[in-house]
């Protein structure tokens, strides 16, 4: 499958919703526990998103439109949400993740983008050129990172329930893969 | 965490809406592509989870508290839904999986299962013998393993469009665990 904007848009329009529909409500030992020291719960990941929707995917996106490569993007900060979700319930953060990323995919529809433009290049502080193209395309893989890790953090709740099945249960054989 | 039916029931009663919020009328690319040569679709995973209804979760349920360990389950078909998935629109194949899902959680409650209803075995074809606990861990958990797989068939359609993003996204690093 080709990268396409409509595509693009397509699947970010949707991960509130399945992330709403997922785990709103749902039993908190489901969504607050994680899988050992310095990883991250549902709960954490939702921040994430979050943080990403207010500081990385659309200022990046206006920041290769303006600066080009001559200015590096603000580095990302990975442990923003330990601060800013304290004291709020995981609601409150699905309506808040909602409510940007509606914001956002508002905004990148504004810009009316055309090919020429997926094609400009920015500076990543580590990273180096990088497209806007690859810009969008990684907001949405970055989307199905997270869904793979929700999943993988649920499923290791009952990786001891599951008793002789756990064999065949793929997700419960999945190392993590950190990013660096 | 530990297992309980009620968190069991609460995961498998989300899942299917989770999947339609996700998957309904996205372009076909993200949902019919896989990851290769005898890989699956995310549309091919919504006819498996369908089988699964039909065939695996409740009727062995209903075979260990019929049998115990006298008889063995019938072995499940891992590659019925290329027969019973033809002809079918994923639209379909969604409101099929959250109407048997509906079903059988209707049919789960109105067991009124006990805590030592849930220690009794029954006995898998190829694990030996297994609990009702066992089994019914191994039902939600392998809609985890699904989600993890339908996010992460997703994500390699954008592999290459990501460009040097592909190092910090975990879920283009996962080997795929397949089940034996």
């Amino acid at each position: 499958m080709q990268f396409t904007l409509p595509n693009t848009i397509a699947l970010l329009s949707r991960t509130p919703a399945a992330l709403n529909a997922f785990l709103r409500d749902l039993p908190e030992g489901w969504t607050t526990c994680d899988e050992g020291a310095n990883t991250w719960s549902a709960f954490d990941v939702v921040g994430h998103l979050i943080h990403g929707e207010r500081t990385d995917w659309m200022p990046r996106a206006k920041m290769i439109l303006q600066f080009g490569e001559t200015q590096s993007f603000v580095p990302f900060d990975r442990r923003a949400q330990e601060r800013e979700s304290q004291g709020k319930s995981l609601a409150q953060l699905l309506d808040e993740f909602s409510r940007l990323r509606s914001e956002n995919l508002d905004e990148l529809r504004a810009l009316n983008l055309q090919p020429a433009d997926l094609e400009l290049r920015g500076r990543h502080p580590a990273l180096g050129a990088v497209t806007l193209s690859q810009l969008l395309a990684t907001w949405a893989t970055h989307d199905l990172t997270h869904l793979h890790q929700v999943s993988r953090v649920m499923a290791h709740q009952y990786r001891e329930a599951v008793g002789p099945w756990s064999a065949y249960l793929g997700v419960l054989h999945c190392a993590g893969h950190s990013a660096p």
